[in-house]
């Protein structure tokens, strides 16, 4: 048997990882538990979580047996939503109530929230009163709002109290919380007046009343606004941590950077998700059947659209039959048109999200990418021009094709600009812009312009 | 001349921000110093840049002349990059001194990377020795790593240090350093050893020694580790602060979080921009000919790579004059490879960027995507299958179509997971296996296919 690997970086790398893994697979089989314990107990929760990801079912769920409930609670927070589920469908409800209970109240929402209703009713009613009361409030916000992430652990203290007193409420509450950066200043009604970095608290001497070293110029946030907004706010004013209120400005809760950190990657790869036309699916998803589900519906779409493009075509074929070779143009149409309006689509799309595009910019942004859209397809129309014209010895045919490239590259620049703007003011994210549905719509407008001109053409001067 | 408004939301709102922008015009106008000041101090530095980012030219200018040093300091690091670079531009070498004398060393590094050589050295040798000999240092790494990203602004302690001397040390430094969340414990040689968390330093009671307190299991980073992987790290230990260290693992920097975050979204819009296919650019650039030099060989690499599409088409047209109709489904084979490519491509490159999926999971992921493009490629050929006898009245061209159709969806699948991970073990960025370079090629691929299939068929059966 290996002995096990002591910990010697700083954190774990590929080769590590792949050691550990091969570690625990032999010492799982041997039921070693004492030493599985002393690797596991070198390690970083995220990083048996990490670990566990590689092992086979069995293996992950005799591990996450041999952790305690404190440890185990953090790396079933830690790993993927599929393993996830996987494990709180094998281990028994008690053991779920125990890890549950060692929760922060927004993870412990989360766990309970994808539990089986009547399990998650049992779990609710095994833990304590104050923890499930706080797990039942939390779970009635919306998932994609401030109130769907944030927790009920947060210190505040009122504005009357001296420093020193605000630092006993702080020991008093650390035990159960674990990050405290700011410590939040209300009135008498509980109403949010104030912030204080512990940093501010250290170095400020005891007597001193707290509203007179808060900052009263405190961000916060609604419990219904949406958390790519939050995100936002947190970019935008270096945030580490955002009280939350209610409609009477009264404090209820507290998001922290760690989430946003989770809420950014995750809104930014449902954005590459909706750009490729994938309706939303977790990564670690491995089931073909799940997978497929949810990508064919776009495929479908573009099936169907294209056939359509097929169908349109038909109406051209006197054309195609005079000249064949304008058969051969048509993967290029139909390639410039799909980049020139992805190209505009992404850029607004992610200045979108990210906020350094506004929708009062529409109009700016319209004129600005137009004159991109004219200088591209002018450079894009001189190029197909002459090698259409040295193809097909034809300078007026070569003309045509030129003038129906130009055509689509502005058509598709200018769809692609307005379309995120649009759908951004009818509320639907604007990463739809670049799915399937509005590439196939580009497809046929820019077949029918590209062979309605053709045509035009051929019946003119041919 | 209307009133100044007050503040009264919580953030800017686009709503507040068009109000204040329109005010701003008239009171920039009338030089009404006094009311621009008092507009001004009541905004935040980041709602301040993104006001400028709506006034003129001129009139930005003007706002920023009325900004005392720190604040402009602030708004000058929270602009857009474009125009960050007009204002350096505009305002004098005394002035840029006076902003950069008031940044943390990281952002004063950032900006003086950004000035020519001749006014970056001005401004070094004006403002304080110790400040410009740090930003010297950090100017000598790489931009996209630790080091690159990384401040000299933290505070670390020797382990033989009593918790209260600690805090007097914080004391002292906290004019200096705006963010202390946790204090770096060091040896006698400054070598890291450890990492105590302000909060932890507010509960322990004085005389205690900081090594009995301190958390020696503490996470850090080489300074030449990739920007991307220390966003990963934060991510996954859901770090706020992270120390970095050289090669003999002595204390040289600090990254905070809100650095981290303007990375992660860099990345996100990075490879956006690549899917798209995009050379890096900022989002806020706006003169035609700059963004049209980002876009256009991309656009030339398609454009080029289509026009061999055709000429291979040529290839194939005595089977075009045998039966014009197969020319109609070019536009489906070209999409439904495209956007089956596109979506195996983007689930892999976003699991390899958010570390989700791992490089020791090629074949497993390969087995996976195969599978599901059997599933996709099975119904679509079977939906196309229907759809050609319908219209061509032709069982056999139909077979022959929805064969190659399910084959096209076979190719793409595999070619779009197998190159993210081949590009990952290259060191190039994954996100480059959507860009038209990839699409193209598989356009070829897809068109070769059908095309010789179907001649084959023609041969044989008709």
């Amino acid at each position: 048997m290996s002995v096990p690997r002591k910990k010697e970086e700083a954190y774990l790398t590929d080769n590590w990882l792949e050691a550990t893994v091969e570690d625990l697979n032999v010492l799982i089989q041997n039921r070693a538990n004492g030493f599985i314990r002393n690797i596991l107990k070198e390690l970083h929760p995220a990083d048996i979580a990490e670990i566990a990801s590689h092992l086979s079912s069995n293996e992950r769920l005799y591990l996450f047996s041999l952790l305690d409930s404190e440890i185990a609670s953090e790396v079933l927070i830690e790993i993927d939503q599929p393993l996830q589920s996987e494990i709180l469908e094998q281990i028994d409800d008690t053991r779920i109530s125990e890890v549950v209970e060692e929760m922060d109240s927004d993870d412990a929402a989360d766990i309970v929230a994808a539990l089986p209703d009547n399990v998650a009713e049992k779990v609710l009613s095994s833990i304590d009163t104050q923890d499930s009361a706080e797990v039942r409030e939390l779970l009635a916000h919306e998932e994609d709002t401030a109130g769907g992430i944030m927790a009920k652990e947060f210190v505040a203290v009122n504005k009357n109290l001296t420093v020193d007193q605000a630092i006993q409420i702080i020991r008093h509450m650390a035990e159960e919380i674990d990050e405290i950066y700011n410590v939040f200043v209300v009135d008498d009604e509980n109403m949010l007046i104030g912030v204080l970095p512990l940093q501010d608290l250290l170095l400020t001497r005891p007597g001193v009343k707290v509203h007179h070293v808060m900052n009263d110029d405190v961000i916060y946030v609604g419990v219904h606004v949406d958390q790519e907004e939050v995100a936002n706010l947190f970019k935008k004013y270096d945030l580490i941590s955002l009280p939350v209120v209610d409609n009477e400005k009264k404090l209820i809760g507290r998001i922290t950077i760690d989430d946003i950190v989770d809420v950014m990657e995750e809104e930014a790869s449902e954005d590459a998700q909706k750009i490729a036309g994938i309706t939303e699916l977790d990564i670690s998803e491995t089931s073909p059947f799940r997978v497929t589900r949810s990508r064919l519906p776009w495929l479908i779409v573009a099936f169907l659209g294209e056939t359509i493009s097929g169908l349109l075509m038909k109406n051209f074929q006197a054309s195609m039959i005079q000249v064949l070779s304008i058969v051969f143009f048509i993967p290029l149409i139909m390639a410039v048109g799909g980049n020139v309006g992805n190209q505009s689509a992404i850029v607004i799309i992610r200045g979108l999200a990210t906020g350094e595009i506004g929708l009062l910019e529409t109009g700016r942004r319209m004129k600005n990418e137009l004159w991109i859209a004219l200088l591209i397809g002018l450079i894009l129309a001189a190029g197909i021009q002459a090698i259409s014209w040295f193809w097909l010895k034809d300078f007026y045919l070569g003309l045509a094709i030129a003038v129906s490239l130009f055509l689509v590259v502005i058509n598709a620049a200018m769809m692609g600009t307005f379309l995120p703007f649009i759908l951004r003011k009818l509320k639907i994210d604007p990463a739809v812009a670049t799915s399937p549905f509005i590439t196939t719509s580009n497809d046929i407008l820019g077949l029918l312009i590209y062979f309605g001109i053709i045509s035009l053409f051929l019946k003119l001067f041919h």
